[in-house]
């Protein structure tokens, strides 16, 4: 079974909570905005495409709460829930497509205004859906039985609307029946792979293996590795690839023992203002995630500490992107 | 100032108990052998020249402690301490050196053989605290001020009777007024290099960043990698080095972006039994390991784990070897 992280239920919004996995499975319906902008805070939805669609949900809830349907009310409501996370760029797309949506139909009547923002979540729900689902079905063409898929970081249901990207192409091998075994990178510093990634796939019946993140280059050293699937944050025009830190690495690994490397990504992710992955600048987080887990010191109290968010795989070590509009070729040669 | 694991400190053993770093820095004084054999199994001395001289000092302790010379006592003993930790080669080692010398001498007066046990043990600690200077001593020349040197797990004053070897280096280099820089790889599964490198270079003054293993790719790529040190459990004939899981990694990464990789280990370490790496055996560790953190679970309830305790670089990827005879070249051609 592959879980759901977002899912509408008659007029209530139930969330995963992901900060307890994976201990606990534990889902909660919500019917106040207010409380689904505290989910947001908290981590509870994660990934881009779900927190913009949970945030798109909460608007719709938030303007039934209030019964307001004045254009003054649904854009102060709309710019609460925008400041839930304000860097989130999915978040704000979902809430002024939904306004834009608004503003196109103002003639309305309040009852079919209401209609309207819950028709355009939902629709942002259901297109990432199926972009899901068609980045998986060209991806898996890639892909037989017998193979042994590498992936770094957390890109599946609980990340999207849908089954994934990068784990969407795996989940769809898995339900064209073809035995694939997929091993899973720890991901640190947050630990996306162990916590959520080994978590979903085993849920949904597919054989996973868990290993820590240096562990990557002796697995393909003994052949164990027939490819790689990553997602990305951002593709520049060259095809530079921004993406979890760790995934340069991988695919520097990648090439040398040459397996191929697959980024998994929207064509939404593609970004045509930027020339190339120099140009992308990349922020520090925050030194107690390297230096502290779960709220044990591991290592001396202010200790200096590199801790990129992302790093940029250049397109000369890609094999090819797999989006929802067909596979298109990168730069590696082999 | 360079911390000392172990130190003699008249007829007792001081052992720096480090289960407990980073957050404290706690010395005990031992005078029953029985208490040392705990401190050995359960981890507080680590690394396989520490607990060799520890196990070396023990045997020392229990036979002033039980007043008995005979060569019975001494090989029971022995063999109790040997069983604290059994494939700790090192421990062997020592107890067989120090057993083999009392045979040669048994002829003499009690008071003489509880004498020779004692500086057999301090000739055990002083060769390693020697083997540890030469190699840095030879490998600083290796160094320049200015250097950025990235390092994997910990082969330092923790480990050793000295200053380490891989560490070694670098101390002998701030010694010698070099202005370096070490980035600390954390060494998932058991964060040698977050819990001891950063915490022992950090006190001695050494400018270090800690960086979770899967940044090292990004740093060399952004050009803040000047040189790669590391240590070896074994090397082969061929000079295939095996070493904490993750060495490999850093090696291809080391080689792409055209850093030098250096190994630091004493000739002892050198296994002319052995011709290449592929004899090898790897043993998997425990998979609570990586799926557990101080207890807290990270990963889901019987996940598969795949968890070697090292891996082996293969002799083309090492550009020379730091030993206590001199450096010898590694087979990297660049």
């Amino acid at each position: 079974m592959i879980v759901k992280a977002i899912e509408r239920v008659g007029d209530k919004i139930r969330l995963l909570d992901q900060t307890r996995l994976p201990s606990e499975e534990i889902y909660r319906d919500y019917d106040d905005y207010k409380e689904v902008i505290e989910a947001i805070k908290r981590l509870e939805v994660r990934g881009a495409p779900a927190i913009g669609i949970s945030a798109a949900y909460a608007l719709a809830l938030a303007v039934g709460q209030t019964g307001d349907t004045s254009r003054a009310n649904i854009v102060k409501l709309a710019e609460e829930i925008k400041a839930a996370r304000p860097t989130a760029v999915n978040l704000s797309w979902a809430i002024d497509r939904i306004l834009e949506k608004v503003n196109k139909s103002f003639s309305g009547k309040p009852e079919d205004i209401l209609q309207l923002i819950w028709s355009e979540a939902a629709a942002i729900h259901e297109e990432d859906r199926l972009m899901c689902r068609r980045i998986g079905e060209f991806g898996a063409d890639l892909f037989k039985s017998g193979d042994s898929i590498l992936t770094h970081c957390n890109t599946g249901a609980l990340a999207t609307g849908g089954i994934g990207t990068a784990l969407g192409v795996i989940y769809t091998c898995h339900q064209q029946g073809k035995n694939i075994h997929v091993y899973a990178d720890e991901t640190r510093p947050l630990l996306q792979g162990a916590r959520l990634t080994a978590w979903e796939l085993k849920k949904a019946g597919i054989r996973v293996t868990l290993l820590t993140d240096n562990m990557a280059g002796m697995l393909m050293r003994q052949g164990k590795i027939s490819q790689v699937i990553v997602g990305a944050d951002r593709i520049t025009k060259n095809g530079d690839t921004a993406n979890k830190i760790g995934t340069y690495s991988v695919a520097v690994l990648a090439k040398v023992h040459g397996i191929p490397f697959y980024v998994a990504a929207p064509m939404s992710t593609f970004d045509r203002t930027t020339e190339t992955g120099d140009e992308i600048e990349i922020e520090q987080r925050s030194p107690a995630e390297v230096t502290r887990l779960f709220g044990t010191p591991i290592a001396p109290e202010g200790i200096e500490v590199f801790s990129p968010a992302f790093d940029v795989t250049p397109d000369e070590l890609i094999t090819a992107f797999i989006t929802d509009e067909g596979i298109k070729p990168g730069g590696r040669k082999e």
